[in-house]
C-alpha cells in the first residue's frame, strides 16, 4: 500500500491510500492511530513530504562502497547525527543554496524508515513492527560546513530545505528495505547507484540501535544512509547550482525530485 | 512575569501566568499566539517543562573560562549541535542514565532562550523581539559518547532525560538574560558557579546566528552553552550516580532541579 500527503484539487490537506499516481482515498482519523480510508475519491494536484517528523535521525557511513570511496575504516557502531525538524522540504519544491554556505551543497540519496509507533528497546528481531513504512529521502548536505567550517555536522546538514521526503510512503509489507536499488540523477545524469544490501548496519538493526538510545515517537525518520558517488568525492567535485533537478529513486518506493535555487 | 505549565490539583494540565510559586492565572488559547489570562485561579501540584520544543540547538564552548579549562582556543563563530526532543525531560523528573552509557553522564547548567514567533535572517538588534523568555536548562552529556565512542555528539547529548527545563518561563520584559548568575549544586554541593556576562557569543548574537541557518519555529529551545566546572573536568572527574539530585540555577528565573536514576 501507498500512503500520501496531498494537496487536492479542491485545494484540501490530506493524508490518503493511493489508488494510482493521481487519485487516493482519503484518510479519516490518524496517521499513527485508529484511522480508516474512505471510498470516496481526491485528486492530488501536489504531493507533500509525507510527515512532519518529531526527531529526524540519519546515519553517517553506512555503505561499504561509500566508506571505500573516502578510504574510512568501516564504523563499529551507527554513526548518528541529528536533523532539525525544520529541514524538511516537500517533493518538487526546491532545495534552497543558503546565503552562508552556498558553494558546496551536495545531495545523497537515502533510503528513510518512518515510524509508526512509539517504540523504546525493541529487538532488532521486532523492529519491523515499530515500522509504518518507508519514503525517499535527500540528505543534502552543505560539505564547507560539515567538513572545514564547523565542529559538529548540525548546521551542514540541516539548513531550511535539506531534507526532501516523499513523494509517498510504502507501507512496510510492500517493501524489503534491505534489498533497494537506490540511485540519484542530476540533470538526468546518474551520480549514485547502489543498492541498499550495501548498507553496513541494516535496518532492523538501525531501528532496535537507535530505540535503545532514544524513544522513536510516530513520525521519526530515520536516514539510513548515502552510498558511493556523492558530488564531494567525484573529480572533479559535482555540487549543487540554481537550476539542478536532482531526483532520488528507491527501487519499490518512487522518485523524490527536487529542484535548486539560491536563497534570494 | 513568569509563565509555567503545570499539572493543577484538580489534575488538569494548563499554561498560566504565575501569581506566586504555587498559584497560576491560566491561559486560554495559544501560548504562541493569540491568548489571554483568565481571573480564575489554579493551584500547581507539579511543574512541566514549559515548551515541548520542536527543535533544542545548543551551543558548545560558549563561557570563556570553561574553554580555558579545557585548554580549547576560543571559537570563531558559535559550535552548533542539536539535541533530539525525545530528550526533554520536566523539572523533578529523573535524570535516567542509559542503559548504554551509564558511566560518564555531567552536568551543565545553561540559560535556555525560548523563542516565541518564527523568525528567519532576524538581525542582532532586532533578535529580541523573537524572544519569548528564558528558562534554565541542564545539557546534560553523556561524556564517553560524546568524547570517546562517537564520532558526533548527537547519542551523547540526546539520550532521554538529558534535556530537563524548566521550571517555568521568565518573559524577555523581566530579564536581561547577558547578565545572570548561573549555578549548579549536586547534593548541596556548589559545582558551577558563573554568570552569562562570561558568555562569548551574547544571546543576541545567537539568535540572530541560528536564524541566519535556520528558521526558528515558536516554542524552539536554544541551549546558550554552560560556564566551567563540569564534572568531567574535575580532578577527580565528578559523574551523575543513582540518588543525586542536580540542582541548576539561574539568577532572576529559578531552580531546575532533578534527581537521578538508573534505567533499570
Amino acid at each position: 500500500m501507498r500512503i500520501a500527503r496531498v494537496v487536492t484539487t479542491t485545494n484540501e490537506i490530506c493524508w490518503g491510500r493511493m489508488i494510482d499516481e493521481r487519485t487516493l482515498n482519503p484518510l479519516r482519523g490518524d496517521l499513527f492511530s485508529a484511522h480508516e480510508f474512505r471510498n470516496e475519491v481526491v485528486e492530488a494536484r501536489e504531493f507533500l513530504a509525507p510527515v512532519d517528523p518529531p526527531n529526524i535521525f540519519a546515519i553517517g557511513l553506512n555503505y561499504r562502497r561509500h566508506a571505500e570511496e573516502q578510504n574510512a575504516p568501516l564504523p563499529e557502531r551507527p554513526l548518528i547525527f541529528i536533523k532539525a525538524t525544520t529541514a524538511r522540504q516537500h517533493p518538487g519544491r526546491p532545495i534552497v543554496l543558503p546565503r552562508s554556505a552556498p558553494n558546496e551543497v551536495d545531495f545523497e540519496a537515502e533510503l528513510a524508515i518512518v515510524i509508526g509507533r512509539s517504540v523504546k528497546n525493541v529487538s532488532e528481531a521486532d523492529a519491523f513492527s515499530a515500522v509504518l513504512g518507508y519514503t525517499c529521502a535527500n540528505d543534502v548536505s552543505a560539505r564547507d560546513c560539515q567538513k572545514k567550517l564547523d565542529k559538529q555536522w548540525a548546521r551542514g546538514k540541516s539548513f531550511d530545505t535539506f531534507c526532501p521526503l516523499g513523494p509517498w510512503i510504502v507501507t512496510r509489507d510492500s517493501l524489503d528495505p534491505d534489498a533497494c536499488p537506490i540511485s540519484t540523477r542530476v540533470n538526468g545524469e546518474t551520480l549514485q547507484q547502489s543498492n541498499t544490501n550495501d548498507l553496513i548496519f541494516s535496518c532492523r538493526m538501525l531501528i532496535s540501535y537507535l530505540s535503545h538510545q532514544f524513544t522513536l515517537l510516530p513520525g521519526t525518520v530515520i536516514l539510513t544512509g548515502t552510498p558511493e558517488g556523492v558530488g564531494m568525492f567525484r573529480n572533479p567535485p559535482r555540487y549543487l547550482r540554481p537550476g539542478d533537478r536532482v531526483e532520488v529513486e528507491v527501487g519499490g518506493i518512487g522518485v523524490l525530485a527536487n529542484t535548486v535555487a539560491s536563497e534570494d
